[in-house]
Parts: structure tokens; sequence; C-alpha cells
């Protein structure tokens, strides 16, 4: 299994194969093995395979074309719901409509996220995070009619790979494990630290499409800029407060 | 693999043996192969073997016994604040004081966490999640000397298991997976999918020992109380806004 881990790579391009029922079932149930808050399991998964469902789906995600491109879209969300609506039916009161109960289900629910994705890709599936769930969550909300207390963490596509795509960059391992401690970066220490992804040529070129300077640019510039952040977690706040978890 | 995880236990009793620092340093690597927000690892470990270490962040953890027990205590990290060096070294200017960062960046830092532990039992160790973690983050970063933009996510204690404890239950797969949309729960539903749960000897022994009703007062009114979760959510709030996330 390892290997499967070592080798890995976020795949955005699908076979048109569909996932066997049994086999999704069989990896759902397993990734629920995964560690979870006194054992609430604080999650839900709203498996998406319908056509018109994943169309729907895509704005909220940018139209990235895995949405529609996958036999099978997950979005897992945290899920107090369930477990508060177990408590009001045997008499106890139940208190999660917290910033401290939406950590718990965020946790429980990215544990069994990232197992089933561990899983997946042992037996040869690949899957591709995406990351725009808490971008826009109301409409993932409207779209899944997910009710008070429960809130889309992340979005999942899966499917059968087509094609092996080339292995991103990692950062050297001393750049985030800390022995005992941790140590602050010195600007030497950032240097050689970024020393190979700054020198890769499809970073090189990614700094000449976006017409920058440096590679750092294109995140703070472009990709993930502080006035986007800032409206975001604006917004953030205010689909956890309707939801209930604020 | 799907084996390890189907009979996963969290192990809490460690061997007196130790993690050999190549087999540790193989496993982290690995699991810094998992999805990452754009590339970026937002995410730090600090890795405590030192005896005097564990018994200073053992209080934040309530004392719980497997701080102390375990060969390695590791403290996954939400960190923004490597990159955000890196940026501004690089004639870019960092915008990741605020919410959407921080749930990035606890995404990235759980699926590098959760990735660790399916591998680390796969190779015949143990693990533990101590979700105290963000219940006393200060006491943890004051340990840890964890700068702005770094902050405690969870931790883990590892090691080779001392005896098999019996496996815990989970509720029925249907319990939580959604076809298309969110159903959502009738009273029938609830009673039904609870049903094996409440039937447990090990779940009616606990509703003795804490003199309740129900099994779900236990963690209303002695687990996982109103009243924490609402102290715990405000100290959280200030922590993170300390730490420069808000």
């Amino acid at each position: 299994m390892f290997e499967s881990v070592k080798n890995r790579r976020t795949i955005r391009k699908y076979q048109q194969k569909d996932i066997a029922p049994d086999l999704l079932n069989d990896l759902l149930e397993t990734s629920f093995r995964a560690s979870t808050t006194g054992g609430m399991q604080l999650y839900s998964v709203i498996v998406t395979r319908d056509e018109e469902m994943k169309a729907k789906l895509s704005p909220a995600h940018f139209n990235q074309p895995m949405v529609k491109g996958a036999p099978v879209v997950l979005t897992f969300c945290a899920d107090f719901r369930r477990f508060s609506l177990w408590c009001e039916q045997r008499n106890a009161l139940p208190g999660y409509n917290n910033l401290m109960s939406f950590m718990n289900a965020t946790m429980d629910t990215l544990l069994v996220t990232q197992t089933f994705c561990t899983l997946a890709e042992e037996v040869g599936l690949g899957i591709c995070y995406i990351g725009t769930t808490t971008y826009n969550p109301q409409m993932i909300i409207d779209t899944l009619h997910l009710p008070e207390l429960v809130f889309p963490i992340t979005t999942i596509t899966v499917g059968y790979p087509d094609g092996m795509p080339a292995q991103v960059d990692r950062l050297p391992l001393e750049a985030a494990v800390h022995e005992e401690v941790y140590h602050d970066y010195t600007p030497e220490d950032i240097n050689r630290l970024y020393a190979e992804k700054e020198s890769l040529p499809e970073n090189k070129q990614f700094i000449k499409e976006n017409n920058k300077e440096t590679l750092a640019q294109v995140f703070t510039d472009v990709r993930y800029t502080k006035k986007d952040n800032e409206f975001m977690s604006e917004n953030l706040l205010k689909v956890l407060r309707q939801q209930g978890f604020l």
C-alpha cells in the first residue's frame, strides 16, 4: 500500500466506466472505520451519480470539468443533525450548535474522506479533491437539500483513471517536520526548502503564463488572493451561522 | 489493505518499543503525498519523543495516559506561516490571515494525519487520536512554540500495540450515505439506525455507570455538554484570533 500512496496522482480525467455500487458501498463502509469523535460519526456523504445533479453541482465548483466528467461525485458533509435528532428522541438536550462542534464534525468528516481516497486508489480508482466546496457552500446546500447542522466540507470526484498525469512536486520532508518544538524558518531555510519547487520547468512556465515575477506571486495575485480569501471568509461565516453552527 | 482498515481499533496501550526514525520518516514523507490545496502543503508536524516534552503536553490533553505512554506523539498543525514567509521573500503579499485560509490549512493537515494513520496501521503500528488538541490549544502552542499562522489541529499517539481491544460499533452504512440528496431522518429512521448501538452490553453498562436514562444523555450531560462546547468555542475563537487566523 505504501506504493499506492507513494505513486499517487490526482486524477482529473476518467474512463466512461461506472463504479459498481457494491464496490462504492464497500469503500464507504470501510472508510467509516476511521477514528471518530466519541464514536459519534459526525458526517454524511451525498452520492451523486445522476447527470442532472452533476450539472446542478457544477457551477458551485466553478464548472471544473471533473464534476460532470466523473462517474461518481461525493460530497462529504459535517453532520451534527443525525446525532442531535437522536438526542432529542432520547430525552437528551443536544448542545452542538457551536464552533467547537463544527470543528469536531469537520475532523470526523475529513478522516472518513481521506480514508475513502486511500482505499479507492488502492483498488485502482483515481480521485480529485474539489476545494471549491467551502467557497460556495450555499449553492451546494441548496442543491443537495442539506438541513441545519449539516455543512459541506469537501467534495471528491472518483472514477477509473483515463491516463496517468505526471506526479506533482512536494517540499523536502524537513520542510514540514519539527523535532520536539517548532523550528522557525530563517530566510536561508526558505530558500533551500523551496529551491527545487522553484527550479521545476512546469513552475517556471506557470510564472510566465501568469505574467508574474515569482512563483509565489502566482499564488498571492492570481490563485489564492487576499481579496478572495477575505470575501470567502465572510461568506463562510454567514453560511455557518445559517446552518446553525455559530 | 482493506483488511487493515476493516479490522482497525484505536490503540491506547503501547509496547515499550521505539519506532525506528527511518520508519517514522518514511511514513511521514509518504503521507505528504496526500492531496493538498494548490500544492501549498499547509501543515507542520511536531514530533515528540522526549519524555519531558510528553510530560509537558500531558495536561493539555487532560492527562490521558496515551500521551506519556506512547513512544511517539505527533501534533499535526495547520501552518500558513512557512508559505507566507516564502511569499514575503519572493516579493509577494500573502493574504492568509483569515478563516478561509484556516479552513484550507485544516483540511490539508487532516488529510496528511489520516494518511499517516492508515499507513502506520498497515505496518502494524497502532494509533490514537487525541481530540483534546483544539480544547486546550494555548497550552500546546506554548509548549511547542507555535508561532503566528500555526495552529494545532489534532494529535495522535503512535506505537506498537500492547494487546488488542474489542472493535467498537459503527452505525449501519445507510445511516450516513444519501443518494443524490440528503434524506432527512424520520423518528422511525433514528430508532432503526441506533437500535444496534443501543442494544450493545458495553453501551448499556455505560448508561449505568453514568447514572443516566439513555445513552444519548451520557453524551449530552457528561461527555460533550453544551456548556463545555460553548466554553471551548469561545476559547477556540480567542486562540484563532491570537494566532492570526481571524
